[in-house]
C-alpha cells in the first residue's frame, strides 16, 4: 500500500485513522482503555533500521526504501487517556498525518491497544469482584514472555497491587511481589527423611534469606502440616501462607481457624490457582487477604483481544467510509463526550464529529473523554500510570450498578454516534 | 528462592525439571509443541545484565546478585522435537541442570511453549481443515506486538503458507505474504467523484506498483462492481481477488462466476474476515483458493495458552512429587514411546522413566518421541523450521480418523504413565 500511495503521490493526502471497538468482547458491560502509554513511548523507537531495510530490499522499490528509512511519526493523535472506560464505537485513539505516516502505525497501535485493552479490561472486573481485597498478577508464564511485561502493567493500570514480574517493575514501576514455588519445598526433600523434615527446611530457608514477613506455600504435601510446620518455623509474626490447590473457600476458612488458634492472628492468607472474577467474586465471604492471579488475567479472561480496528476515517478533511456489507465504519474525525447524573453516575456516551459538541441536558454533566496525546510526534498528556489508575477507579465509580455485575448483558450505557455533517 | 536456595546450599542440588500440560485445550483431540526452536535460541541471550541487576539491587543480596551477573545455562535440555504432536502428561521438555540454573528458566521456558504451542495447535486444526488449501497468517494487529512475530512463526510450522508480518519473515524466515485494505480504497476517493471512480484508481496504482498478479480488495463498496472495477483495470490475467465481508460462501460462488464469465478462469479467490477452524470446514465445498485468518489462530481460536508447567521432577537422581490434592504431578525424569499400528496409525503413547523404554508388543512400531535438544546449553538437534513442518505434516497423517475431528472429545490416543521404580 506504501509503495502505490507513493508512487501515485496519494501518500501525502491528509488523513485521520480512528481506532475503535465495533462490540465489547461477548456480554461484557465496559471495556478500560490501556495501551495509550506503551504507544506513546513507543513512537520514537519506531523507525525502520539498516536491518529491516536490507530485509525489504528485495521487495520494495528505492522510493519506498528512501521513505522508510526517514520514518518517524510526526503527526498528531488524540484520544482517550489510558485508565478511561470505553463502549462499543467509542474513538479511543485518533491518528492525524499524512496517509504515509498514519497507515505505517496501524499494526503498532492495533497490537499495542488490543493486548493491553484485553487485559486492563479483565483485571478490571477482576478488581470489582476483589471489593478491595489486593490482587497480585502472576501469570508470565502462561503468555508471551514480553506481552507478560505489558500484561503485568495493564492489570497494574486496572488496580492489582503488583506483579510477579521483575521486567515489569523495571520497566513500568509495578511493583514487584510474589511467593515461592512448590519446587523449592520440593528441593529440599532429601533420601531418608520425612516429607515433613524436607517442608520445614525449605521454610526455615526461605524465613532466614527473607524474614518472618513472607509468604510461604503451604500446601505441597498436607495444608494442615503445612501450617502448623510454617508457624512452628516463622513463629506466629508469619506474613503469610499461601494456597495453591483445592476448595480454597473451604480451605481458607480452615486454615484462618488454625492460625488462629496458634496465635498467628494477624498471618494473612494468600489464594492462587485459576482464579478469575468470578472465582474471586465467589470467595468474598471467606477469610481471603490477597488473590494470586494467573491464567486468566494474562489472557483477558476468555477475551484475550479487544478486536479494535483502524479505520480510515477521513482524508483531506472529508468524510470517508466503507459501504459493503454490515460491516460499517463511521466516517469523519470523532469525538466523545460522557453524560453522568450529578451523582456521578454516568448515563450515555456521545460521539460525535470533532469540534462539534453537542448539546448537553441541564440536568446532567457531559465531561469531554477525548483529550491531545501527541502533537508534532511528541507527547503532550500525563501519561503516567497512577493517573490512569486513578481513572479506572474513578469510571468504576461511575458506573451504574448492573454495569459492574459479572453475568453477561449489554454495555452499561448506551453510546449515540452524531454523523458527520457531510459525506462523500 | 534463588537467594534461599544460594544461602542453604540446595541451589548446587542437582535437578530435573519437566514441562507438561496436564490436559489438552476442551474438547482438542491432539496438541501441537512449539517454541522449542525459540527456546533454544533464547538461552545465550538469556542473561542478567547491568540495567537488569541494578534493578534488582534492592531487594537481593550481594550473593545472588553475583550468581545472576554471571548466570548463562549450561544445563541440558531434551524433550520433543518442534512440531511433534503432544498428548495430555507428555514431556514436551526436560531441563537438566543444577536447581539455580533451572529453575531460572522456568518463566522464559514456559512462557515460550504456552504461547507457541497454543498458536500452533489452532492453527494445525485450520490447516486439516482446509484441506490441502493455503492459509495465511493475517492476525499481527490482534496480538502483542512481539507475540505477533512468534505466533506467525508457529502458524507457519503448523503449515500456514506464509503471513503479513514482515518481521516474521525476516527473524524466522516466514514467507511474507499480503493484500490491501480498504484503507487504500478509501484513500483514492475525491471530492466530486465517484466511489467506482476511486476504487478504480486505487487499483490502477496496486497494479502499478506491484504488476496484475497482485491481489485486489473488491468489498469496499459492491462487491460486483469491485470484481468488474478489478478485471477493468488488470484484465483477465488478475492475479486473485479478496472478499473480507459477507457470507463468504455465497459470494465466492458469485464472485468465481463473474470472474469466469468476464475471462479471468485463472484469477483466484482469497477470503478472510473472522475465519476459524470451523468456518474454513464450511468452506470446502466452495471456490475458495486462499483462506487468510486473523484473530483466531493468533489467539488459538479459544485456547490462548497451553497450560503447560514446569515441574521440580528429580532431585539428586531422585524422583520428587507434589502430593496435595489433585494436582499430581509424576515424579522422576521421563522419556515418551509413541506406539503406532504397520499402517503408520498411531494407538498409543507411552510415559516411562528415562532410560528404561517399555517393552513393545509385536504388531505395534514403537518410536522414540524424547530426543537431545542441548547439551552443556548448547543446540545439538535440528532447530529448523522445515523439519518442525514436517513434522506436523506426519503427525496430522498419523492420528486415527476420528483424532481430526474439530468438535470436542477426547484425546486421539492414550497416554500410559508408567511410574519411576521408586519414590520419596
Amino acid at each position: 500500500m506504501l509503495a502505490a500511495a507513493l508512487r501515485d503521490g496519494t501518500a501525502h493526502r491528509q488523513t485521520t485513522f480512528e481506532v475503535f471497538a465495533r462490540r465489547l468482547p461477548d456480554g461484557r458491560r465496559y471495556g478500560v482503555t490501556g495501551g495509550t502509554g506503551r504507544l506513546v513511548e513507543a513512537l520514537p523507537e519506531f523507525t525502520f533500521g539498516g536491518d529491516e531495510l536490507d530485509a525489504l530490499a528485495d521487495v520494495l522499490d528505492d522510493d519506498t526504501l528512501a521513505y522508510l528509512a526517514d520514518y518517524r511519526f510526526t503527526g498528531d493523535i488524540d484520544g482517550y487517556p489510558e485508565g478511561e472506560l470505553y463502549f462499543p464505537g467509542s474513538p479511543v485513539l485518533s491518528v492525524h498525518g499524512t496517509f504515509a505516516q498514519c497507515v505505517l502505525l496501524e499494526t503498532l497501535a492495533l497490537s499495542i491497544f488490543n493486548h493491553d485493552t484485553a487485559i486492563a479490561s479483565a483485571a478490571a472486573r477482576m478488581v470489582s469482584a476483589a471489593e478491595g481485597r489486593p490482587l497480585i498478577e502472576m501469570g508470565s508464564r502462561r503468555t508471551h514472555e514480553y506481552a507478560a511485561v505489558a500484561a503485568s502493567r495493564a492489570a497494574y493500570l486496572a488496580g492489582f497491587t503488583g506483579s510477579s514480574n521483575l521486567e515489569a517493575e523495571r520497566r513500568h514501576g509495578v511493583p514487584a511481589l510474589g511467593t515461592s514455588a512448590h519446587a523449592f519445598t520440593l528441593l529440599h526433600s532429601s533420601e531418608g527423611q520425612s516429607a515433613a523434615d524436607g517442608e520445614k527446611a525449605a521454610f526455615r530457608a526461605q524465613v532466614e534469606a527473607l524474614g518472618v514477613d513472607t509468604t510461604l506455600l503451604v500446601d505441597t504435601y498436607d495444608i494442615t502440616a503445612g501450617v502448623a510446620h510454617a508457624i512452628e518455623v516463622a513463629g506466629p509474626g508469619l506474613g503469610a501462607v499461601r494456597i495453591d490447590s483445592g476448595d480454597l473457600g473451604v480451605l481458607a476458612r480452615q486454615v484462618r481457624a488454625q492460625l488462629d488458634g496458634l496465635g498467628a492472628t494477624g498471618t494473612k492468607i494468600v489464594v492462587s490457582g485459576d482464579l478469575d472474577e468470578f472465582a474471586i467474586a465467589a470467595l468474598r465471604a471467606e477469610p481471603v487477604d490477597l488473590y494470586g492471579v494467573g491464567t486468566s488475567v494474562v489472557t483477558g479472561s476468555g477475551a484475550p483481544t479487544a478486536s479494535m480496528v483502524y479505520k480510515l476515517v477521513e482524508v483531506d478533511g472529508l468524510p470517508v467510509e466503507k459501504r459493503s456489507s454490515h460491516k460499517e465504519s463511521h466516517g469523519g474525525r470523532k469525538q466523545a463526550v460522557r453524560l453522568a447524573k450529578e451523582s456521578g453516575t454516568i448515563v450515555e456516551e456521545i460521539v460525535h464529529p470533532a469540534g462539534h459538541p453537542p448539546e448537553i441536558p441541564q440536568d446532567l454533566i457531559g465531561r469531554p473523554v477525548t483529550v491531545p496525546l501527541v502533537r508534532d510526534g511528541r507527547p503532550v498528556a500525563d501519561l503516567g500510570l497512577d493517573a490512569g489508575r486513578d481513572r479506572v477507579r474513578q469510571g468504576l465509580r461511575s458506573l451504574p450498578w448492573d454495569g459492574l455485575k459479572l453475568s453477561k448483558g449489554d454495555p452499561a450505557v448506551p453510546t449515540r454516534m452524531i454523523a458527520p455533517r457531510r459525506g462523500r
